[in-house]
């Protein structure tokens, strides 16, 4: 926890509520780690976002006369194809509207620039991006302040969770880390309560007493938390469902646990 | 609503917590629509249910330890292949656990079958099978009495479906309608308060009067409830959300509607 001591994690800037600013460290110039942003939704998203660098976009006609008529401008000249050459750059079920931007990737904040408020999702080993993105546009409905995660997607996966995360993932700062259980004991020291999800713990999440700062702490379905992650949490919690029934998709737990906490926090 | 009161609705034998019975329709015999289902949970619920007809089972060694080590019986000789002949027969992320079966597609209750009693959800021309398959696992887990729907979909984005609810489509009954403005008006007939989810209505479902029956319309991503669908409703609610995002993926969607609406009928 020495480490942790020498950041000052700042209260006076919450990051809820509006796109990361350009106070975020950029990632190093010259990368190549381009992501491939599709769909109407997101790709919009992306341009009304200032701390976005959006290196082309790729467009039908349609999608260009719809850019046009909502009067958004775009930073660069777009490429006017066929719809059927942006399909042949993504999967084959992908929906993708006619628009397709290659983009920078986002600044990831640090942990020490996370405000010390509101409440913070953290994500132990959930990968699938279709769930990522799921969660992120579910935390942007409840005004999360980040999302802190030990995963870093590909610049496909990236695609398909900002597709699923229909514009979010320029809303929720991601806190990318190498350890979460020392990621989770700085933000313990700072301050926050940690709460691990856990199907098979005692106490319903909606009992117990709850406040911000808060960590709602969720693990990848069928592992669960891992062992590290359970021992720094301070309380673990189950959801109380009252089927046959009783784990959930990781998104709909998500959706539920930001429903209780943000009720139990702002009462 | 003549055709309504030809049908007694049953409300002395609810639907809840248990597979659907023998009593419901048996699709023809000799109509060659089966379905497949892949991956642990999937295969393993749909061997516990007594009104699932297996017609084949396909495992790896793995698999079939595993099933012996749990004491699982089956119905039918299981053919022994390597991981990657079942693999071969399913979309390149689905993820099989070594375990496959073909089967008959699950009896569907008529509507006038169904108990007027406990919380429906009804689907208006929601198709994803992602979507709709994490709606069966969040209805399986809240208890719900059956879903609603119109949709009818393929033996392939069945098995994608019966892997997304991850076993649920065994409990859950779900009634495929051909018109549903006229199987919501026969529910209300029979007493189903109908409340439509829309994200610009102006009240919040949890500060709806709620009551059970009560039937939970959810419209598809983007194009909401269709007109005909918004008519029939008694009332129309919103889910408050405090972020800059106002709409939730469908399944989340479908989790908090749920939940608040379980708490309500409860108590």
């Amino acid at each position: 926890m020495k480490n942790a001591r020498k950041h000052a994690f700042r209260r006076d800037k919450p990051l809820r509520g509006r796109p990361p600013g350009p106070r975020f460290r950029r990632p190093p110039r010259g990368d190549d780690n381009g992501v491939i942003l599709y769909g109407w939704h997101t790709v919009t998203a992306a341009l009304a976002n200032p701390a976005r660098h959006i290196r082309k976009i790729v467009a039908t006609e349609n999608a260009l006369r719809r850019l046009a008529d909502e009067g958004i401008s775009l930073p660069v000249e777009p490429e006017l194809v066929r719809p059927d050459a942006i399909a042949a750059r993504l999967s084959p079920d992908a929906v993708h509207q006619g628009l397709l931007a290659e983009a920078d990737p986002l600044p990831s904040p640090a942990l020490a620039d996370l405000a010390a408020a509101g409440i913070v999702l953290v994500l132990d080993q959930i990968t699938d991006p279709h769930n990522v993105g799921a969660i992120l546009r579910t935390a942007a409905a409840f005004a999360v302040a980040a999302i802190v995660t030990t995963a870093r997607h590909s610049p496909e996966a990236t695609g398909v969770l900002a597709k699923s995360a229909s514009g979010a993932l320029e809303w929720v700062p991601i806190v990318i880390v190498q350890n979460l259980a020392r990621a989770l004991a700085e933000m313990k020291a700072h301050g926050f309560l940690l709460v691990g999800l856990d199907s098979e713990a005692a106490d319903d999440l909606s009992a117990l007493e709850l406040a911000s700062p808060l960590a709602l702490v969720l693990g990848a379905e069928g592992k669960g938390l891992r062992q590290g992650t359970r021992a720094v949490c301070d309380r673990l919690a189950c959801l109380a469902l009252p089927g046959a029934i009783k784990s959930l998709n990781v998104s709909n737990a998500a959706a539920l646990s930001l429903y209780i906490a943000s009720r139990a926090v702002a009462s």
